[in-house]
């Protein structure tokens, strides 16, 4: 049985988006236990459900919350929801509220892995090459990073590959701003020395070249990754637009659109970060998933899709053999 | 009367890319006059041009060329071009070769502006709004940067757009991990409370929205301005390419592609950086252009467009007044 605590009311949509979810995934897994942390009234609709325990909370955390704030509403969704992984002895758990909070709640409650100095946001990212993906880390939970945690990174971001993607010896670059040693930012450049004498290195990436397919994981400092996923997120949306602009040109687009309509859904379906889910937190002593805080209930459910599978093929004890 | 050394056998391309460029160039304005630097034989078509100068040259610095090396290949293209410079008094140079080699010959001979710690890569980025572009810098000139160095690029941002888009009171912002102050790397939150005090700061930016065209000019630190640019480009690569899978998906699609054609080719005319010219080397006494080291004739014919145009609205004047 995987157990899942789910923060019921985090995120812009709230119980809209992780009701129908939780229904649905306890629909489709019968060995998933849902402990499901929200105001009662709102959670009546899974108060039938079988496998599902209920805790009840008062408040939310709002989106842009202290960390200190955040440890001070002890009664709000979030704060609950984490204290219940350790009470209930849950195998992790999901929220879309604020990231700060869930972020250092989660680290400061249910502590980090021996040989974790910062844990990390890690996500799979689409390539060109057809149904493969590539692990980037860190993405965002840090703003700045030392030698010696960019190497945890690649450990972690290696054994989550494993896990995932059953690759038994995932290779691994560091992203940098050049291909040759000798590249990058001080820290980038101590990094690489560091990371020659690792199995499964294969040097520096260019951002522009991540998305292209060779590499199983990247390595990014928390900052410069945060950069990449927000500015390769502008783009695809600036050429979504064009897109849509260019199908409204005239008649024939029009008409062109409705015949190339498969194609469309074809690159919709690839380009669709619903169903690639939330960031995982790698490196605390759960598997905590922050799924986006605008999710709707398909995508709120794929982030907890994620944390089930990772729960279900044991990705702390993966992460416990690679760190030691 | 604008006045251009050009490094004729730089970039991947060389003269088959340079000498047509410089000839549309001849052709098109009255009021310039090239110097051309490079092998003599090759350069031939160039000879009973009015309005050109030839400066022979013997070799060519490789496009991987550390700075030693470049400084002590007295007779190659890009040596010779930046000490013509000085030389014949020109107004601007422009070299599609190693931009290693470019940016620190340039900077080490020509010297900096005062008030400049850190010359920058600038160059403007299409927006969703038609006709708008942003202004990035330093897209790639520094690894690592001071708070200080971060508003000297404030300001020099700020007169670029004023000379280029005759802007005169351009906002500008500073790219960060989230848009409330204390958001971003230590050195962000200390340019930000320095840059509280200028005249159109509008605070932090978040890389997905740098292009939704709300911004004049954006400040990045030099290695996340090149991740910025590196991860906007692969993910536009990418989309290109699904883009023409999308299109190949099936016979209808193929019609609705001849029907959409013009669609398309707006779309292409916005994104193309070859229109876009090269990078500008922002902070030197002179007005040095960096073409792609792969330019074709049309895009090294624009990056020379920069730079002719800059030449004759006086950035450095400009640049003078708004760093003292």
């Amino acid at each position: 049985m995987v157990k899942l605590v789910i923060d019921m009311m985090g995120g812009d949509n709230g119980v809209n988006a992780t009701v129908p979810a939780v229904k649905k995934l306890l629909n489709d897994f019968d060995d998933l236990f849902i402990v499901a942390v929200g105001e009662e009234d709102k959670l009546a609709e899974l108060k039938d459900e079988k496998n599902v325990k209920i805790i009840p909370s008062k408040t939310i955390v709002p989106m842009e919350c202290s960390v200190m704030q955040a440890m001070r509403m002890k009664d709000s969704s979030v704060n609950i929801a984490v204290n219940s992984v350790k009470n209930e002895q849950a195998d992790g758990i999901v929220s879309a509220g604020s990231t700060g909070a869930f972020l250092s709640l989660t680290t400061l409650i249910l502590k980090k892995l021996e040989g974790v100095d910062r844990p990390a946001l890690i996500s799979p990212f689409p390539t060109l090459i057809e149904n493969k993906y590539v692990v980037l880390l860190d993405i965002g939970a840090s703003n700045e990073n030392k030698a010696h945690e960019l190497v945890q990174f690649a450990k972690m971001g290696q054994a989550y590959c494993k896990v995932i993607y059953n690759n038994d010896n995932p290779n691994f670059y560091l992203a940098s701003n050049g291909a040759e040693e000798g590249k990058g930012s001080p820290v980038g450049q101590e990094a690489y020395t560091l990371m020659k004498e690792m199995k499964g290195f294969k040097g520096n990436i260019e951002a522009r070249y991540v998305l292209k397919g060779d590499a199983d994981v990247v390595v990014f400092d928390g900052y410069s990754g945060n950069i990449f996923l927000k500015s390769s997120e502008g783009m695809a949306k600036m050429m979504s637009s064009l897109m849509k602009d260019m199908f409204k040109t005239n008649i024939f687009s029009k008409i062109g659109y409705l015949l190339a309509k498969k194609g469309v859904k074809k690159m919709r379906d690839k380009m669709d970060y619903k169903k690639v889910g939330g960031a995982l937190l790698i490196g605390v002593n759960t598997i905590p998933v922050k799924a986006h805080g605008n999710s709707d209930a398909e995508s709120f459910y794929y982030s907890c899709l994620i944390a089930y599978r990772l729960a279900k093929k044991n990705l702390i004890k993966e992460l416990k053999e690679k760190l030691n």
